[in-house]
């Protein structure tokens, strides 16, 4: 009975998650799917990308937490359109929520849709909100071990970036080896090295998103 | 419907939970659940909880991942009686994985059970696994707004550890302010600053153990 209760869930959020995504094609609009521990440096990342945009990339942000506002607050300071999901104690983002923030964004004025998961590094993996491509966020502080022990995550992402990198000296971080596994969890992954504190491998991510919508 | 699903669940979990903390009682073992991110640094407190524990302190560890037994053989190669549960993918320990792992130690050898949960610092905080007392733990690295941003986790634990307090200086990390909110949260909540890899605050920490096993 939890089975066929759990599928009928799966499979009735995959529902929602393909029309928030023909929604967001017909909008030509495409999105992504920020997945981390909490504390792991996504907001960060997501101000450092917003900071380093080329003018003709026009972004809007949807922040997912428990209860505070506190990431949408830095995101809005930068004069970027965003929306703020509490989940009120869920543990993760679903497609529906995600359909009803679309309904708060003026889909004409963005080209990029950045979406922020509740701080998680489990439970999102599972569960499709139509983005089309998702992105994990480490950092160099979680240890090395992270890919191998929490590999669902890394095996159904696009791309992986590694964050706090000017901490690396500080930590016991083997660079290679989390390269190695999270590349033989899923070969094709992007990896990006970056520091959101000194903008290290900011141009690089940033040419990789410009990618994305060409 | 889902939420009365939910509802007889968490009542099941109660029951096993509760008869943990029984079995516990009668062998006169003292159980701590430790919950924290990915990374925050248990495993690493853990060990060197068991170097400066004194040798009258008899410890035994459960350990919580979703798939590595990385983390046990690090407890293992301490001289501990250890035992792992893998999780499958499942996003916390429960009250029934705790009861089988029991039946894997000598209790009769064992004062304080230390359980290491599942890295993850929402799901586990709904979940009584029969413990008597529940430790949080948080890195310095992760920031100093991760109590705010996941309230429940803070609200129901009897202590919070800061960790990696020897990367303070490297952070933004606002330790006023994050000792502020978890006392806002939870008056009576012991806070520990500590550092596994300087030492530093381990000295607090197991006198606060000792205190719990008398």
């Amino acid at each position: 009975m939890k089975i066929v209760l759990a599928e009928k869930l799966t499979a009735h959020n995959d529902e929602i998650a393909r029309s928030n995504r023909q929604h967001l094609d017909s909008a030509h609009v495409l999105a992504l799917n920020f997945i981390g521990s909490p504390g792991t440096g996504k907001t960060s990342l997501l101000e450092r990308t917003l900071h380093t945009r080329s003018p003709h990339q026009r972004m809007g942000v949807i922040e997912g937490d428990l209860f505070t506002a506190r990431d949408a607050e830095r995101i809005a300071s930068h004069g970027i359109p965003v929306v703020q999901i509490n989940t009120r104690g869920a543990c993760h983002l679903d497609a529906a929520m995600v359909s009803r923030a679309l309904s708060g964004i003026d889909l004409a004025t963005v080209d990029l849709l950045l979406i922020e998961n509740v701080g998680n590094l489990v439970c999102p993996a599972g569960c499709d909100l139509g983005e089309h491509v998702r992105v994990t966020v480490l950092s160099v502080t979680e240890g090395s071990d992270k890919p191998a022990k929490y590999p669902l995550v890394f095996c159904r992402s696009d791309a992986v970036v590694l964050t706090k990198l000017d901490l690396l000296d500080h930590t016991d971080f083997d660079l290679d080896a989390a390269v190695h596994d999270i590349h033989a969890l899923n070969p094709d992954c992007e990896v990006f090295l970056t520091s959101a504190r000194t903008g290290q491998g900011m141009e690089r991510w940033s040419q990789w998103l410009s990618g994305l919508l060409r």
